[in-house]
C-alpha cells in the first residue's frame, strides 16, 4: 500500500501524537483513551461538546478540537467506532456543570458506544445530550447503519454549536439548535476509487477505472448505485438533483454549498466542481451566500466528492463566521 | 482517469471560474490571461506581488490570492508555465506606485516567463522586481530546471513578503526579506505513486507498489534515488537528514516545520509523519515553533510528501503570524 505507516495497528496513536505536537499549547492527547482534547476544557463556563467516530475520515474529527469547535474528540481505530469506555473516561473528563453534548453520525456502533457511555456518565450524575446527524440522503439504511448516515454534513453541526457553545448557551439550546442545522442540512457523495485501510493492507472494495458509486459511504457502502463516470457536469447534476430535491431547496433559499473531497481527490478538481454547482443553483434562484471547499470529511484516500447544502438564516450564517482555533489550518 | 473533468483542456478555466464564484466579494477572474486576483488590487501604497506557475499544484498559487499574501496569481496548463503574455498583462493590470514583485519558482520556463514578461512591463514604466524560490535540496539541475528547484517552501516566502507588504514595505525591502526566508528554507519530498495530468490522460511516470523516489520533484522529475518503499520512520529520516544537513540547522535553532501533502495522501498520515519529525528534531535541540501540516504545493493527486524547515528569528515569526484572507481557508 502507498501509505506513509509504520506499524499499521499503530496508525491512529501516531497520527494523534502527531496533532498534539503541532498544537502544544491548544491541545493536549491522552493516549489511553484515543483523545484529543482542548487543553483549556472543561470549563464549567461552557458546555462540553464531544464527538468520537472512526479513524479515517480526518480532519473528522480530531482535527476540529478547539476554541468554537470540539471540547474533544475520541476516535476509534480506522472506520471503527471508539471503544465505550473511551467514550465514557472521555465524557468524564469533559465534565460540566452546563452539562455534555454529544455529537454522534448516525452509525450503529457510534450510536451504541456512546448511547451506553452516557448511561454510565449520567449514573456518575453527569448530564449528558445527544445528537444525531443524519445529512446523507444517499439511502436509508445501509452496512452499519439504520436510517440516514451522517457524512460531511456533520461539518455544519459542530461548527454552529461550537460557537453557540462558545457564547454560553445552555445544553437544551444547543440540542435544538444542532437539531435545527441538522433538518436543513443535505449530502450526497460520489466515489471514483476505493481506499485501503492501513491495518488491511489491500483495498476495502474493488473498483474499476472508469466506473463511479453514485451516494457513496464514507466508509465505502454502497450506495445508490454503480454506474459508467460520468463528466464534472453529469456528476453535479446527479448530486445537486438528489440533495436539492430531498429538503427540498427551492428558489429565493440562501444557503452554504460545501464541496468536500473524499482523501485522494485534488482541491483544484473540487473547486471545478464547485463552479458548476454554483452556477445551476444560481440558475434555479437558490443563492450560494457561503462556500466551503477542501477536505472535511474524508474517506482516508479515496477519489471522490460529496456536495452538502445547507438551509440558512441570520443566526445560522453568524455561527458559520463565528471565530475557532483548531488544528486544521492553513497557517 | 479517475477524475472531475470535462474537457480536459478546460481544467484549469473552470477551476478558476470556481475559485472566483467561491469568493465574490475577494477576487476578481480574468479568463484572458488565466488570472486570479485581489478585488481591491492594485493599491498604489503597496507592492503588488504576483507569482505564476503551472497548475496541478493547487493551493499553490491561485488559492493563495488576497489580503496578506499574493495580489494576483497567473497560471498555465496543468505542469506548464504560464505564457508570457499572460505574465505581462497581469503585471500591467497590478502596477503600483510602488512597483510590482514577481515571485517565480526556479524552472527554466517560469524563469523566461517571467523575465520577458518583465523587459516588457519595464518598457511601459512599471517597475518590476524578481525574487526566485529555490528549497528543493533533493537534487541540483533536473528536468526542466538549472539549480535548485522551488516547491513547497515558497509557501513561506509568499506569507512573509505579502504580510509585509500589507503594512507598506517597499520594492527593496521586499526583495531583501524574500531573499532572506528562501535563504533559510530547506525542503525535500519522497513520492509513492506518479499522478495523471488530465489532458495527458494517463501517469505522467510510472511507479510501481513498494517503491518510493526520493527527492521527488513536483512534476514527477527524477529525485535522487529510488528504493524500495520505507516505513514512516525511514521516510522522516531521509527528509531530515537531507534538510537538517544542507543549511545547516543546528542545536539552538527554532524552525517552523512544514510537512506538505503531494495531493493523494491524507491529512491523518502527514500528521503522523509530524509527529515522527517533530520529536526528531527536538532530540537534536531543534525546537519547533511553528507547525504546518496539510497540502500547499501539491502534484495532482501524487501519493507523497514533502518536509519543509525555515529557521526562525522574531521578525519573521511574526510575519507568518499575520492575518491573511485567502480561498484556501477550512470555515
Amino acid at each position: 500500500m502507498r501509505k506513509f505507516v509504520n506499524d499499521p495497528k499503530q496508525f491512529a496513536p501516531e497520527m494523534l501524537k502527531g496533532i498534539a505536537l503541532a498544537n502544544p499549547a491548544e491541545l493536549r492527547y491522552v493516549p489511553e483513551y484515543n483523545l484529543i482534547m482542548r487543553a483549556d476544557a472543561p470549563s464549567d463556563r461552557k458546555v462540553s461538546i464531544v464527538q468520537g467516530s472512526g479513524s479515517g475520515h480526518e480532519p473528522a474529527h480530531v482535527m476540529l478540537v478547539g476554541k468554537g469547535m470540539l471540547d474533544a474528540a475520541c476516535p476509534g481505530d480506522v472506520f471503527s467506532a471508539p471503544p465505550v469506555d473511551y467514550v465514557y473516561e472521555t465524557t468524564k473528563l469533559m465534565k460540566s456543570e452546563k452539562g455534555v453534548l454529544h455529537l454522534v453520525n448516525n452509525y450503529t456502533g457510534d450510536r451504541l458506544a456512546f448511547e451506553m457511555a452516557r448511561e454510565m456518565a449520567e449514573a456518575d450524575g453527569i448530564r449528558v445530550e445527544t445528537l444525531i446527524i443524519d445529512d446523507d440522503v444517499a439511502v436509508k439504511d445501509s452496512n452499519y447503519t439504520v436510517g440516514r448516515r451522517g457524512v460531511a454534513g456533520n461539518f455544519f453541526v459542530m461548527k454552529a454549536v461550537g460557537a453557540a457553545a462558545e457564547s454560553g448557551a445552555d445544553l437544551e439550546a444547543l440540542v435544538a439548535l444542532g437539531k435545527r442545522v441538522n433538518s436543513v442540512t443535505r449530502t450526497m457523495g460520489i466515489a471514483l476509487s476505493s481506499c485501503t485501510p492501513p491495518a488491511k493492507g489491500s483495498p476495502l472494495f474493488q473498483m474499476a477505472e472508469g466506473e463511479m458509486e453514485v451516494g457513496i459511504g464514507i466508509h465505502g457502502e454502497p450506495g445508490r448505485r454503480r454506474v459508467k463516470q460520468g463528466t464534472a457536469n453529469e456528476v453535479v447534476s446527479l448530486l445537486l438533483e438528489a440533495v436539492v430535491t430531498d429538503l427540498p431547496f427551492g428558489s429565493g433559499d440562501r444557503v452554504a454549498l460545501m464541496i468536500n473531497g473524499l482523501g485522494g481527490t485534488p482541491i483544484g478538481e473540487l473547486y471545478l466542481l464547485y463552479g458548476i454547482a454554483h452556477q445551476r443553483l444560481a440558475a434555479q434562484g437558490i443563492q450560494v451566500a457561503r462556500s466551503y471547499v477542501g477536505e472535511y470529511c474524508t474517506s482516508l484516500e479515496m477519489a471522490g466528492a460529496s456536495l452538502t447544502l445547507v438551509k440558512l438564516d441570520d443566526e445560522l450564517m453568524n455561527l458559520l463566521l463565528a471565530p475557532a482555533v483548531i488544528p486544521y489550518r492553513v497557517f
